[in-house]
């Protein structure tokens, strides 16, 4: 076996020690004579593995006691759904700051269920920026204002939390969340898909201020309730417990090696050498986004041509890194540095990146 | 490592040759140098899986080209809501056939959004049965005819197709489906979550005849329009790819000990077994569902008080038996006879049953 350097989006890379653990116990979990993924998510077993999970991930983020947790099956998108069903009436205003590709998907979701504002956008620079605090125009009658953390696609971040009044601040972390400390009681509402930092695909983590919940929403089924789900301790039905448990590994594993303060340092060390690698390059690699809204976690950078972008795809390939194609919606390269992405991974791209451009630059 | 029998009504059993496979690549699939957990969903070597997937499962169930398939996150509960959202208009009637506790969860998702009709029932005589044909009451304009093809709580199923008329029939066959031959021809839709005989919990996999996709429905999100799932394979977002997998790992394993028909004769074995232990008994066991109705899949039974109910599943743990216990709505006894249930865990538990009885009978 022989494992490569996995710069992939997302589905993305876990440590190598939790997919050992996992697969030592797959067969048989904790002397129980089955697998986790046979067990009901009603017993003892599942149960504390649950709770076991909740409260690391409480610990890992720091969420306080006003915010609830909820594990959910399916990603992000599901949620940007719900969220407009559960706090917004029909047809109510929902501000929306569009930062790129998946600010515009989470504004596609609501828009059967509310007035969709924008609030402000960077697309006009073509997603090489943040819109501006200053710059934002926030309706008084908003719902929420919904923000996308971390653009996954175009490497646009938020490196502060934007202070926006009276409506709460709703935000999808799917692509940073766990990546450095965090206020979450500044949030009404955090979301993520797990797929990326916290852990395996097939399940999605939402923290939302308990008040909120209280908001009656528009008509909807109960499964799609966010207080139900609350009151049911995310099992109203069946969960997708083989991926819970995942992440509560992951989780796990993220607090062993020194928690979110520490995956921050590995996250400006990584992003720092790689972006130093393209700013470096004379020009043969290119990444145009402002500085100060470079994304730590997802680093999409082109070269000279689309040819020799999948030149490099291919070579890096046989070099033992994958999942460097970039997305189809902008091309290029993509290198993702999410938390399970060791140090020195960044350290053979950027090695890699050198002599690449040495032989065909 | 010492594997239990596991009765577990789902999360349930998976063949041990499955998890084995799982578990031997679960650090290196294929010598991709990743676990198939952390590739792209959109990648080449996740998409053949999809496909293989997809292929294995037409073949298996015989699925016929007038029904597309979808795998879906989360299970079927949720797809009882997305189903009145997509085929229904608001407030348009529905025809709801009630044979036990999940018949009644159907209707509840779907109340928001349609007239939910109850065109027979069997719970004045506590689901003991399933509605006589004759008796039901369809409506003339009703966007479709539910029924739960097996009630894995109360035992019950239909052991016969119903014709129903104009109306398409729409299924869950959540804890029933690949037990043996369907003609899906019959069918608009069948749903299933997969914790049971198709595979993982996690993911849930959705027949729908495709015409039915042209239907206006109601006004919804796009992440919850089956018409836009199909048209993008299932993968309108990031879907479950590790459960995705697994599932594809047991269709192929139900092909290759003989496909359904197989598992059809098993299940006969194994619940005749089970039922004659229980009539067998002189009341000491007691199953009351009638015999045209008796489910093949999940057999709950009682003894004569519940604190022999808790003995009989403490007894039955230590002798390697687990997951025994009933559904809290019921209580007793259940155990579920899934696919991936060797007949001689039936034997083994038989010949519990028979000892258990002459200690405290």
């Amino acid at each position: 076996m022989s494992r490569a350097f996995n710069f992939s989006a997302g589905p993305a890379a876990l440590p190598e020690a939790v997919l050992v653990r996992a697969r030592d116990e797959l067969l048989d979990w904790h002397g129980t004579g089955a697998s986790i993924v046979e067990l009901s998510h009603r017993g003892p077993e599942f149960m504390q593995v649950a709770a076991d999970t909740e409260a690391n991930l409480r610990t890992l983020l720091s969420i306080p006691d006003s915010h609830a947790v909820l594990f959910t099956a399916g990603g992000a998108t599901t949620q940007q759904a719900l969220m407009a069903l559960n706090f917004a009436t029909p047809g109510q205003a929902v501000d929306f700051v569009v930062s790129g590709h998946w600010s515009k998907v989470a504004m596609k979701q609501a828009a059967p269920y509310v007035d969709v504002r924008i609030a402000a956008s960077s697309e006009a620079g073509g997603f090489r920026d943040v819109p501006s605090r200053d710059e934002w125009k926030l309706s008084p009658d908003a719902a929420y204002v919904h923000v996308t953390a971390n653009e996954t696609i175009h490497g646009v971040e938020f490196r502060d939390i934007p202070v926006v009044g009276n409506a709460p601040l709703f935000a999808d972390f799917s692509s940073s969340i766990a990546s450095g400390p965090l206020d979450v009681s500044k949030f009404g509402l955090i979301y993520a898909g797990a797929q990326k930092n916290l852990g395996p695909v097939g399940v999605g983590v939402v923290i939302v201020r308990r008040d909120l919940l209280e908001r009656v929403g528009q008509p909807r089924a109960n499964i799609f309730n966010y207080a139900s789900q609350v009151a049911s301790d995310s099992m109203l039905n069946t969960p997708p417990t083989w991926n819970w448990y995942l992440l509560g590994l992951n989780v796990k594993w993220m607090l062993g090696e020194g928690g979110v303060a520490e995956f921050a340092r590995r996250s400006e060390r990584k992003s720092n050498a790689l972006y130093a690698a393209i700013d470096g390059s004379g020009g043969f690699y290119r990444n145009e986004v402002a500085a100060n809204a470079r994304s730590r976690m997802n680093v999409p950078f082109f070269l000279p041509d689309a040819e020799l972008d999948a030149r490099f795809v291919a070579e890096s390939r046989a070099a033992g890194m994958i999942g460097l194609k970039g997305h189809k919606a902008v091309g290029g390269i993509r290198a993702s540095l999410y938390n399970a992405v060791p140090v020195e991974a960044v350290d053979a791209l950027v090695g890699f990146m050198r002599d690449f451009q040495q032989r065909h630059g």
